[in-house]
Order: structure tokens, then sequence, then C-alpha cells
């Protein structure tokens, strides 16, 4: 396991961490690298900023070249895209799961699916039973998995991840970590794989 | 002169507008697009968002990221790179020249002479001396031309410009525009000159 790998951190509201979570796993297989899925909170990294809401919101300019960017990559990827009719969602119970994905080797399909439902399929993934869904989907024991997503262990590790993002220098999503080396932005997928090849 | 072609909105404080002034000619004469070149100043655009600085310096981590991302965009463009040691500074005097430069024919040459002072050479673009030094390089008249560039005409057109950027809903530079379709970043330049060939 000391073969090139990369840390993949994204957050299950952000509209171009949909692009990576869609893309990665395909990309890094390609290029050999093993992916560390990393679920974090971008709130309390953007509450740190000053910002109690997405940035696309505070400055409307920025929102809405957003969604048109988010278009033009999606088509240009071959991903399916609509405009969510709420922004941002809350990844808080999304995040929970991936979390226990991780241990358990669902992570990717997991996110894949819950990325699809916020910004293709316009669900509401801050939802129980949306969520619910998507894990019957994956064979998964809902009730369980639901428990487990809110243990007190859980909880504080989904805090913990979410305080270490911003420790690490992080302050929007996705980002990406090959060593010490620090990746911004979904654009920048492909020189983090680059650079894990080094 | 109904070919494909594309706008170049940029801004001579801003560091990922030094990569798209460095790269943007080689690229579009490769793809047979013209460029319009449109020097215009953040300053007004940022304070309309609330931002009385640059983003990089009023969010460190964001300021952080961004150097070390430049160095490393800079190496892979095998362009040279200095982290300046003030930012940002003003691109005022620059831009009215540059102005100048695209009714008279030596913008871009102007334009790159002025990054690499900035961007590589830790010189203060902000100063009469400095930008007359590079006027003189240029084979171009000094004292006329730094006339020419306070010029109440002058000086009323590159505010219009201003204005027009953010009336186009630009928030940032480097911008591209083709047609009515908008491109932000040094990232945005490759796909911006293929859409201008659709």
């Amino acid at each position: 396991m000391s073969g090139p790998k990369i840390e993949f951190w994204y957050e299950f509201a952000s509209s171009y961490s949909y692009l990576s979570v869609m893309r990665i796993e395909a990309l890094a297989r390609d290029a050999g690298v093993a992916v560390e899925w990393k679920p974090f909170l971008l709130g309390p990294v953007f509450l740190a900023m000053g910002w109690n809401d997405s940035p696309f919101n505070i400055y409307p300019p920025k929102g809405r070249y957003m969604w048109r960017d988010l278009a033009r990559l999606a088509n240009k990827y071959g991903l399916p895209f609509r405009v969510p009719s709420r922004f941002p969602r809350s990844g808080l119970l999304a995040a929970r799961l991936a979390l226990l994905g991780v241990e358990q080797g669902w992570v990717a399909e997991f996110s894949r699916k819950v990325m699809l439902a916020n910004f293709a399929e316009d669900r509401e993934i801050g939802e129980p039973e949306v969520i619910g869904a998507i894990l019957a989907d994956l064979g998964l024991p809902v009730d369980d998995s639901l428990a487990a997503a809110v243990t007190e262990d859980n909880k504080r590790a989904l805090r913990r991840q979410t305080e270490l993002a911003a420790e690490l220098g992080m302050f929007g999503a996705p980002s990406f970590r090959v060593g010490d080396e620090l990746f911004w932005g979904n654009d920048r997928l492909e020189d983090a794989l680059a650079w894990a090849l080094k």
C-alpha cells in the first residue's frame, strides 16, 4: 500500500465536487493512483472566512457564472446535469454515511448516487428518505446504516475531518492532497493525479 | 474580420492574468482565433462585491494557496515566476497605456513585458519610471505615450471599459468572452478558444 495515492476532499453540497466525484475513480484507475475519499463539510470552513452561505449565493455574479460553467463542463464530460431548485442542500447526513462507506468499501458508488440525486435529479439529499433510497439501491441495510451514521463516534469523526480540512489549508471543495501538496478545484484533478506519479 | 475571435479581459495586478497574458497569443494563433485585448481594473469590480482589497489578501488560506498554485502552473507552462514583494500592485497606469497599445498595435508585447516586470522581476509596475522603461524597450516615445495615457478621453475610456466588464457579468480576471459566452480564469483559456471555433 505504498504506491501513488491521492486524498480526495469533497462536500455533497458542492457543485464542483459533483464533477470530481463522478470523474475521479476512472481517472485514478487509469493513472494507477489509489484514492482516499475524505468527505467533509464546507459550512464550518466557510464560516471561518466570514461566509454564512455559499459564496455563489453571497456573490450573485459568481453564482450566475458558476451554473453556466457547470452546465458547460458537465456537457464536456458527458455527465447529466440540472440546476438544482435548492442550493446548497445539506450534505451532513450524506457525509456521515460516506464516512461509514469508506470503512465498508462502498463510498465511491454511494457518493456518485448522492451527487446525481443532487445535481442531476434535483432530489433533497438532506432528507433521510432520499439517502435511505440510495442505501437500499446499493443493497445496504437502510435503518442500521442511518442509525450508525448518527452515533456520537461517527458524528465526532466527521467534525474532526472537517477541522482537519481547515488545518490543512483547505478553503473550498473539491480539494486534493498529494503528500503535503494541495490542489483546489475540479480543474486540478488531472494535475493532482500527475503529481502523485512524480 | 468575421472569423473566430475572443475577447480577453485582464488586469495587470492579477496573478492569474499573468499566465493568460503570456499564453494567449501563441494559443490563439495556433487555433486561428483573433484576440481582442480588453484591459480593465478589478478594483471597482471587487468593491461592488464588498472587497476593498484582493480576495487573496482578505482570505489568507486562499492567498497562500494561490501563490503555490501559481508557482506550479508557471513551472508547467515554462514561465518565469517570483512571488512579488508587493501584492496587488496598481495596474492603473499600465491599463491606460494598454488601451493606447490596442489602438496602435503594441498591446500584446507591452502587456507581456509589464506582467513579467510584476510577476517575474518584482518591479513596481505602478511607477511611471518602470512603465517608461518598458515603453522605451518597445521603441515607443516615452513622454508622449505617458502623456497620452492620462488625457481625459483615455482615462474615461478605461473607466467605461471597467464598467462594461461588470455589466457583462465579470467578477474576476482573466475573463474571456466569445459572443455572449463568459469564461473565467486562466484555466478556461483553452475552453474559450475551442468555443470560438464552434
